[in-house]
């Protein structure tokens, strides 16, 4: 990897999501060396890749590259590398481009979309777990139109237009939301000779309820939010197929659609060389100070990591707070160790979560209040606003927003790498 | 195509980029069924794309959605499609997508890049002419230091650090101040583990100066202000092979470079069923209302076309301008021919011509006035502003200048879609 051992010790992390550059920031003034790998060059705010998907946002503006980061960092490097395996004996990580030592290992390598096994339903429907599957999605939507305009076959022409979004959880809610507004404000503009009205959302959640890691009240609000806009909200309903034209559900209730978005869940990268174990999640165990098993230098944290807590015995929430907060947490525990100080263990600060369902419709839950509307929508944007890495990326989200918001539209609605990975082909 | 015949006569105008919108505002309240196909569904603002290849604009900022173009059109339509064959006989054009009759046939399908027949340099080196073509060029750029960081065969290197630019024309001369400026301001902090004075940006130009379409004054200043910044000048210079790691020259002078960008001409887009006969350039000849031959309802305009005038022998230069004009005065025109009206000539009004080469360094040819440095600049930038496509690109652009003048930044250096596609691999 071209990076020589200085006399410092040395600090690698894996993964530069929001759990991994929380780390890299504490350890800022640390004086340790610092090597952060990526599989990409960039950051990506991922609760907001649902509008790069629906042609709100630039993939550019919610995403920050990870060299600009850590440019006045001292002794930081960063490299383009997958991990390949730990190996703990030697202290030694193996990545596609090369090997590396290190006196510390944070593995902050997130999850993936979860298929539960099912290896058809995983080659045909759509993920969204990064900007390119994102930008794919963008295309595979914006292609469905089009060949819908063009075909004769009225079943082909309306499954064209179904959209069937697999689990309700945020990403899914949000998703819906902005597709049900696609369909309200653009496509009708969009395409004067095909009747939008035909256009399908169905969000199917497997749960009795939407959002059900939300209050039952925000739950309650975001189906009424999301039926007001004309989404079909299924829910106790499970996707038991998908051949890239025929859904299959537990209900009998089938669906033909050329787009199948699978949010349903999320397990976490898997890492030779760990063990992990955590349910289906496949998380590794971690302690109260992040650290894995008795590899007392070796720390997991966010998606990635599962550590049992009376709150929450199945391991914190896979979401941006629990991984921001590890990982800043971690940074300052090494500075610890290298001082011979005591660590200081894990305490998950819940800030209460939220998901918007589109203009003026949004659900908060804080810890001691949920609250709905207008107001929470405002509150929605200014803490996605303020989270976002980088100052010219508030300053381009925010001038897309306004637009997007006084004009009723959302313009980067462009082909620009057609999608053609489906096998089955409805075109 | 799905797209029924009215009563109304039909127009079907073939490119979506100036000359193609321009004829098809023209036509916006004429009454005549228009129907326009591109190839992509979004018009592409080319002047800009060498700011998307150095990370300084968002892809999506200098594109625009040709269905919201249309949107309020009456009797529009829009089509993704490649044109294959016009089949003057039965004035019927197919398509990948079908066929399609016409009244009115306006081939405004623009210019590809000209390799004059060498196929090795057409297979490794990169052309700028499309989004996808840009961001591909991103990618590669910022893959080579990733990759020249992780080699320690310093040839290989240096190689990697090497960008060799074929074209002094607008296009080569503003890709080449852009990347010195990355070398600047950007390169050396992003990359504090290598030693950035060893990337060079030579530009090779095979006339005896710089920008040879502009006047000797705006030439001079031009490589003065390209030198000042370290890029090196070669001119009377031609390219004469790449194999994906050395660049030939005739003068003997070769090169091992990882990045050969290739802006040395561009050729007409060929049609089949058209003669285009008009020197190595391949346009197609048209009378002075941009008729075809005898065809009087086929147009040629722009890029595509070559009207023989005094002033111009050659046609127009293949650049925005002639483009516009070309695109209105035949909208005009077809309006003119269902009134029985006389057609109008085309008369190029020469607007002048203009590049930047970086910071406060811009050259300004207007008709009666050549002009240099920071009020070219600030004039560079407004009449581009202008000229953007869409109220939302106008701020967005605005907004990501504004930044990057004064954080002396381009953020957008992320490798969302890796660049693969070279034979020999000097990675």
């Amino acid at each position: 990897m071209n990076i020589a051992k200085s006399s410092k010790k040395r600090v690698v992390i894996v993964g530069g999501g929001f759990a991994g550059i929380a780390c890299a920031k504490a350890l800022r003034k640390s004086g340790l060396q610092v090597i952060l790998i990526d599989r990409h060059n960039y950051h990506t705010f991922q609760p907001l890749l649902y509008q790069v998907a629906t042609g709100g946002l630039e993939p550019d503006s919610i995403s920050f590259p990870l060299r600009k980061l850590i440019q006045d960092y001292p002794d930081f490097y960063f490299r383009i590398g997958n991990l390949e395996h730990v190996d703990q004996n030697n202290k030694t990580i193996h990545t596609n481009i090369g090997d590396l030592t290190y006196d510390y290992l944070v593995l902050a390598v997130g999850s993936k979309t979860n298929f539960f096994g099912n290896k058809q339903i995983q080659a045909e429907s759509m993920a969204m777990k990064t900007v390119p599957q994102s930008l794919n999605l963008r295309s595979l939507i914006l292609e469905s139109f089009e060949a819908a305009l063009l075909t004769k076959d009225m079943d082909k022409r309306h499954g064209l237009m179904n959209f069937v979004l697999v689990g309700g959880g945020p990403t899914g809610v949000e998703l819906a939301g902005a597709l049900a507004e696609m369909k309200k404000a653009i496509l009708p503009k969009d395409y004067p000779d095909l009747d939008i009205r035909n256009m399908k959302i169905n969000l199917i959640q497997g749960a009795p309820r939407l959002l059900d890691a939300m209050s039952d009240k925000s739950s309650k609000a975001a189906e009424a939010y999301l039926k007001k806009l004309g989404v079909d909200v299924w829910t106790s309903t499970i996707v038991t197929d998908y051949d890239g034209w025929e859904v299959k559900t537990n209900t009998g209730h089938n669906f033909h659609s050329g787009t199948v978005i699978w949010s349903a869940g999320v397990q976490a990268q898997k890492i030779s060389g760990l063990d992990q174990i955590q349910e289906r999640t496949n998380r590794v165990k971690t302690n109260t100070f992040c650290q894995v098993a008795d590899q007392k230098e070796i720390f997991a944290l966010g998606d990635y990591a599962a550590m049992e807590s009376t709150a929450y015995p199945k391991g914190h929430p896979m979401m941006a707070q629990p991984a921001l907060q590890q990982g800043k947490l971690t940074g300052e525990n090494i500075i610890k160790m290298e001082l011979g100080l005591a660590l200081k263990p894990f305490k998950y600060k819940d800030k209460g979560s939220m998901a918007t369902i589109g203009r003026n419709k949004a659900v908060v839950d804080l810890p001691r209040i949920h609250f709905q509307g207008v107001l929470a929508w405002l509150v929605w944007m200014f803490i996605h606003l303020i989270s976002l890495v980088g100052f010219r990326n508030k300053l381009v989200v925010f001038t897309n927003w306004l637009y997007n918001y006084f004009v009723f539209d959302r313009e980067t609605r462009l082909i620009i790498r057609p999608y053609k990975n489906k096998k089955v082909n409805p075109f």
